[in-house]
């Protein structure tokens, strides 16, 4: 029923993480509107230009489409606290809590041989030359609790000189506000088994 | 934290209808991977082309790339049955019933004098004009239920030459699958006014 672009357009919208058909559908008339044509047009550009100039940090590995991402060229970074996370919008959420001072190394991905992910695709051998480079004295890693995330984790700390750097993985347990009675058997175990020593007030 | 190009990226996409900030961040994250990049390429190619080609069917106003859109072409339709929706979307829905045989015009809008919807902007003109000189012999006016599509649908049928053109209005009441105990008072009200004969079998 529609013409060959439109649906061209639908089906462009549709292969993207998140989208189905009926919403596609609904950007691509949208984008095609009167009032939606700028926005579409600002979005086709800019979304040329970062797909062709953005590339990775040459020292985190985080996309940037400078040299040094904006982290890794601020002075204001703790650079004896390293992070390692799987992926950019892992730094991101990091970032929003205010709390972390150090820098970060961004795998891309974890380790999974059977999709062709070995320890060069994650950018360890990288990692490991910086880590004799770089003053730091402590990398948290903050791979994601899945099979793959912890096997990458112990990967990591298996490699890595433990006498001159302290290793540690960030705390899996009970989130904040979750209630109990809804949590899964796997969280509640590791939050059982990694229970920590409550302080006297 | 993040570059300029990739802001920028994350904002056009923050812009799009049904796309929060978390969403867009993850759509730009996923179309500078590798994986990620020929679908970008694409998106950002068909889009462009897109808005600079596509435009509206001189007969019936969705949009296509060409002068009549395939409806509008096919020799199997109806001429004798219009159907007026506000936007193209409704089109898609309706024809995905697969019962709806005849023509469609499409307004691209509603009545909306604050906004400055007038008669013209929704090709009011054009739509009698039409009636004027193909041979329909029923509209069937299907603007949403809202009150701008119900101002509009009266503005229409007040201007159609009933004397030669049959003029409906799609029918409102109960959602098929519907439950009377989860539906508002508004939609019950009119299911009750508007109750059908039940012919005996």
């Amino acid at each position: 029923m529609l013409s060959p672009l439109i649906q061209q357009l639908i089906e462009a919208f549709s292969h993207l993480p998140g989208i189905g058909p009926k919403s596609a559908q609904r950007l691509a008339f949208q984008l095609l509107s009167q009032q939606g044509q700028p926005k579409g047009l600002v979005l086709s550009e800019v979304l040329k230009k970062a797909i062709e100039k953005v590339g990775h940090c040459q020292r985190c590995r985080i996309y940037t489409e400078e040299t040094l991402c904006n982290l890794c060229k601020s002075p204001k970074r703790n650079a004896s606290l390293l992070c390692i996370v799987e992926n950019p919008a892992d730094v991101a959420a990091l970032e929003q809590t205010h709390i972390f001072s150090g820098l970060y190394f961004v795998l891309q991905g974890h380790l999974s041989p059977l999709d062709g992910m070995g320890p060069s695709e994650i950018g360890l051998p990288h990692l490991f030359e910086r880590l004799k480079q770089e003053p730091v004295e402590e990398i948290i890693i903050a791979t994601n609790s899945t099979m793959e995330g912890e096997a990458t984790a112990h990967y990591i700390a298996n490699h890595i000189d433990r006498t001159k750097i302290h290793c540690s993985r960030i705390a899996h347990g009970i989130p904040m506000g979750g209630e109990l009675g809804y949590l899964d058997g796997g969280t509640l175990g590791i939050a059982l088994q990694f229970r920590t020593k409550m302080s006297l007030t």
